[in-house]
């Protein structure tokens, strides 16, 4: 018998059918004899419905009262998910933050968990209950209600499992997994039954995002197995491991992308130490987040520097340049708003060179420019022209032959030998 | 200075701008230099949405999990009262019932105040902030959430006052005082600038309900000031006093009626000790309340035993009586559903004989059969065709000069004996 954290968002309980039904996949695996604490969002929209209210009093509500509004959403799911596990004969019981106690630091909206007491929930446990925790909700060492922001319900399961010593964490949403790609753009796009924690991490922050990359973070530190599964279609959806040795694992994992980019290039800059510094201080002034970041020296000592920003961020960009570009007597701005990011994920990468040539080469026989490169220990990230995104991404998909088992393939060839 | 609890009910803070109207007379207050903590209800019908889904879940919800559902009612009102004073530049602070703590027993849906902590709430007026308690809840021993049931936070309101020694306890609710009887009814009612304890009692119990009883009780118990006042209109409500030896006291204070009544009647019970309690006990045994009970031993040594039920258990209860009827051999079982009840009420009566008569020659005079007759020390009941209602609370309302100030004539004696 091991122990199971389930957490279930927002999509999963939006009305009183999916309720039931979640409580019959929580009775399910009570029954299949394992523990279970369960972690619930807020219904639906209601977060959005609180918010909304509060601003229409306030442009900028004060955070202690946000976090006591806010609140409320979570401990109306766990009163009424207990119910539905009553109705089906399944004893529960519900605890907000504050009671569990879930004890936080005193940052409104968005406060860090820093302790979690666990002797009522093993006591609850210990006579066969399901206990039902409100996500996203802590309790200050004053006693005031705090909240994790958004998000936050991943991170309350993630940090429950780990001070329960958990076997899994299973975080239920409405994807069944994570796939090499996104499966509307490659229909033979597999779902990983494992995936690695810094993969999973490449592969959130460049799109593919089915969990909060700060609970991913809190799961790597304490070591807490992670599984992604859907509400709404049985599997046993993809296991995100800490063990980076497997001998069985692919070179090349997934990939990501992303439309929303936009690149910007400034030429002719005198190379001096520093420059890179006075090219994107003022960018960080102005609050714009930089991706990618080339720097190419030319023959004739000027160099060409390159980055990319969130498209809906180019204009201001653009125009912060111009300035910086006269500054410095540069050789002039150029942009483009219409490019797009892909991104080969893999912690194979590490001990195999020549991943990088590869997709070149392949991105090359389709005619697909490529406008600019960054390579990281486990994944290498080309910008395209827009309009090559997906006939790059499916290209890829197929060289790499992402849509076959490697496991099944190693396995096979286990066979064989023996 | 002095201290006021004001207690917001749901009506007063359905929506924005009236939790900013709300806001805005909870600022005048502490403007005017008085210290204010502030007990307020759920939104609207906030209560109703949240029970309505438990419902949708279970015929009986879990009275635990019931009490964590509704708590959130509340909840949402202090945040959201909270912004709003706030945005008014009113430094105020919210209080859940865990968090004051208004602690209670474990009777989960119907709980009772035990002892209500107020160092936080003394220490936060010391500061000149404006505290705001929610309603309708409280905790347990354990930690549990727990609710006072429906109209509990009039409760805490008159609980809170009486832990802070508050100078007085104002109920804000959507009239603007107690009247002398229905201003629906009758135009020229009159708003009673004071009533006493008892009299309040009465009034609430007999159909002019604008407080909870049981709040009345405990302010009664602890000798807070209670005073009603409306939200939406400005004055001075109705202060319910406990002091009943003052000399301005009018001997007819109101006139409580209501429509909701059944008279059921058997006749020729052969007098023996007890048979009260064998005629009721089976109504009671059937959780039947009776209202009006009267007993008449006939010439022939049988008696004819009578007595009042609500309208809605009137055919439960003459079904029950014809079987007892029965077994006693009775002389016959008749009833009448459409009857309505008219009562004087004033604590005046306890030092005035003959105020019974003059009732029953007003209605005498209008034509009116009086069918039951039922006194206490401080009113008269009885029993009248429900057609008739209208005209005799308006001829007892004229008879009885309600319409006029007593402590205005009071005034006008003193003034001309002067």
């Amino acid at each position: 018998m091991s122990l199971i954290v389930q957490k279930y968002g927002g999509t999963s309980v939006s009305d009183i059918s999916r309720m039931m039904h979640v409580a019959r996949k929580i009775k399910a695996t009570q029954n299949a004899g394992h523990s279970v604490v369960v972690v619930v969002s807020a219904m639906g929209h209601e977060t959005d419905r609180l918010d909304d209210l509060a601003h229409q009093i306030m442009d900028n509500p004060t955070p202690r009262e946000l976090d006591v509004l806010l609140a409320t959403g979570e401990q109306v799911s766990i009163a009424l998910l207990c119910m539905a596990l009553h109705s089906m004969g399944c004893p529960a019981r519900s605890y907000t933050g504050a009671q569990v106690a879930i004890r936080t630091n005193s940052v409104h909206t968005k406060s860090r968990i820093e302790h979690i007491d666990d002797e009522k929930i093993r006591a609850d446990l210990a006579q066969g209950m399901v206990v039902v925790v409100a996500g996203f909700q802590g309790i200050d060492a004053a006693g005031n209600t705090t909240t994790l922001g958004r998000g936050g319900s991943d991170t309350t399961a993630v940090a429950l499992a780990a001070a329960l010593k958990a076997d899994e964490c299973q975080i239920y949403t409405d994807v069944d997994g994570v796939y090499t790609t996104d499966p509307r753009m490659v229909s033979d796009a597999r779902r990983m039954p494992r995936v690695t924690f810094d993969e999973m991490l490449e592969l959130s922050s460049l799109g593919a995002q089915v969990l909060q990359i700060r609970a991913v973070e809190f799961a790597g530190k304490y070591n807490v197995p992670l599984r992604v599964l859907s509400t709404f279609k049985e599997g046993s959806g993809t296991l995100i491991t800490f063990d980076e040795k497997s001998m069985e694992q692919p070179i090349v994992s997934g990939i990501a992308f992303s439309r929303e980019e936009a690149k910007l290039i400034i030429r002719g800059v005198p190379d001096k130490p520093g420059i890179a510094g006075q090219i994107l201080g003022p960018i960080s002034d102005a609050n714009i987040e930089v991706d990618m970041i080339v720097q190419i020296l030319g023959d004739d000592g000027n160099t060409d520097f390159a980055f990319t920003v969130h498209r809906r961020d180019y204009e201001q960009a653009f125009a912060i340049l111009r300035e910086v570009n006269d500054e410095l007597g540069a050789g002039g701005v150029l942009g483009d708003a219409k490019i797009a990011k892909v991104s080969l994920v893999g912690v194979g990468m590490r001990s195999h060179a020549g991943i990088a040539s590869t997709m070149f080469k392949v991105l090359g026989a389709e005619g697909i420019n490529i406008q600019l490169v960054a390579t990281s220990e486990i994944k290498v990230s080309v910008l395209v022209d827009e309009k090559y995104l997906e006939l790059g991404v499916r290209a890829l998909h197929e060289a790499f032959r992402l849509h076959e088992d490697p496991y099944e393939e190693e396995a096979e060839r286990r066979r064989l030998r023996a």
